[in-house]
């Protein structure tokens, strides 16, 4: 491996803190607690195909720990170590350096080591594999949920699509949405300490990053149940307020990247999820409930199925 | 993601005999055992970097765990998951099928689960992460070398540059020499038996990847001590037997890929070092030792440091 390669592999000098042996061995080494699971999930970040040449690295090292980290809050695990595997067309330093510190400022942020990693030359691409724990038996499995659960949504959809969209150059919205929605996009903020206070309490979960009515089927599909939401109860952002109604519904239910967490939990939960919540300092809304059956339904007040129509959902998908 | 490449990924089901929650989930669930650290390890192979495009695949797969496993060998951790990230240009059905043999094959034979993983479009590349289990206090780390203690070497090496010098046209040997040398190029066998029984036993190890002046050396910085090399005692392979001596030193001294492992271990656990040997099937052969300094040193029998000619370095590195 070229030399320049190993010297730009020095931005991500492992953190030690909680790591035995990180860098400079075969391996790192982890020490777990006794009574933990291990959560773990890898993502491959490909330039081109998940994130555009050009764009800010500093946001790009954000995004791609946050979209990790979001996956072990879908967990109910405790993020602690990250392994970052980088391959770079050429030794940038500049670009590293700012890659580093987007990634390295949310890992401390959340108290998670990078442990160790590859760094290498070729076509551009992040591999990131996040290790996280959750007390044995609390996990938040998608195949938990049942009939009867209340199904559940931390803060509120379709700002990171509006951003998109405005990115796009497809949506204008006043200023202070305008710079709520591409801080939503660009450096979304995973629900960690929520997942960890669900952990145990809560029974399915899942990060909504292909919008609410997706995420929320894979739910369903998973555990055999049919998901009904009521529209009335959908938390709507008011940065959306300016949109045609169903702009804003479409994006509510079907805008990516937000990374909110969908969750059920039994009913007799209601307080326990509440006072998760509130330990968390993250907003949750009851939105509908598990039924028999398959899908994901979105009601009106009348009952009646409420569908996406295509124009919004392609602006917004 | 294109559906064709959620379809490729299910060449990878993942196996879940040692996984509570493998795949169909964010992030899959291990359930370590206490009183075991966690050793892991990252890798991203690139092609045009590591590989040449058009690589057999199975070879492809099976080297690339092969490798993984030789970093959790050289650590003394029994291999238990991996996880396999992988950009495709293509959906390439075939190649895909290929390589998952080969990878999976091998993942079998160590009783390795494939416990996760991501599949995308993109410039080939693959990324693996795996994942295994050493006693709290029994890993063989770079850092334990101390003056005083034996160096020892597994098996042969050299075979696999040899392998190499053929594959690249600037070498032949005679067929039964030549069948070896690229078997030990194309389908390396980790020795994790022998990492797994030295582990409490040895002190220091790596694994033997850019050659073994290289690699002790790795050893000697990081823990701060010189190791010398007796040239009278390294193991040669049959398979260079045709060689010219300055050749067959190279090779055995600077050639890469073979994967054996290089360890130090204190003399009064030499008998030891045997049984967990014989345990493993694997020949150790006690090569020098470490002593106060620093660097690599082979002496010849008067005690004369021996050095590599470039010509017989460039021919074999």
């Amino acid at each position: 491996m070229a030399s320049e390669f190993e010297l730009i592999g020095r931005y991500f000098s492992p953190a030690t803190h909680q790591t035995r042996l990180a860098g400079g061995d075969d391996a790192a080494l982890l020490e777990p607690r006794p009574g933990f699971a291990l959560a773990v999930s890898t993502d491959m970040l490909v330039e081109g195909v998940h994130f555009l040449p050009g764009t800010d690295p500093e946001a790009l090292g954000h995004k791609a720990l946050a979209v990790n980290l979001s996956d072990l809050a879908a967990m109910g695990a405790e993020p602690r170590w990250v392994f970052l595997a980088l391959a770079l067309p050429a030794a940038d330093e500049a670009w590293v350096a700012a890659f580093s510190r987007g990634l390295l400022q949310l890992a401390s942020a959340h108290g998670v080591d990078l442990a160790g990693g590859d760094t290498t030359r070729g076509p551009r691409n992040l591999c990131l594999t996040i290790v996280g724990e959750v007390p044995v038996g609390h996990a938040l499995r998608r195949d938990r949920a049942r009939a009867g659960h209340d199904v559940w949504l931390s803060g509120v959809t379709g700002e990171a699509a509006a951003g998109l969209a405005m990115a796009k150059g497809t949506l204008a919205l006043p200023p202070v949405d305008a710079v709520r929605c591409l801080e939503r996009l660009h450096r979304p903020q995973p629900r960690v300490a929520l997942g960890r206070a669900l952990a145990g309490i809560a029974a399915a979960a899942i990060d909504v990053s292909d919008g609410l009515l997706a995420d929320a089927g894979h739910i369903a599909e998973r555990a055999d149940v049919a998901i009904v939401i009521d529209a009335v109860r959908l938390p709507v952002s008011s940065a959306l307020a300016t949109l045609p109604e169903s702009d804003r519904f479409a994006a509510t239910v079907a805008g990516g990247d937000d990374y909110e967490l969908c969750f059920t939990a039994e009913p007799a939960q209601r307080d326990a999820v509440q006072a998760a919540a509130a330990t968390a300092g993250t907003p949750v809304t009851r939105i509908g409930r598990c039924e028999g059956g398959s899908g994901v339904h979105v009601l009106d007040r009348s009952g009646t199925e409420r569908r996406l129509q295509s124009a919004g959902f392609d602006h917004f998908r």
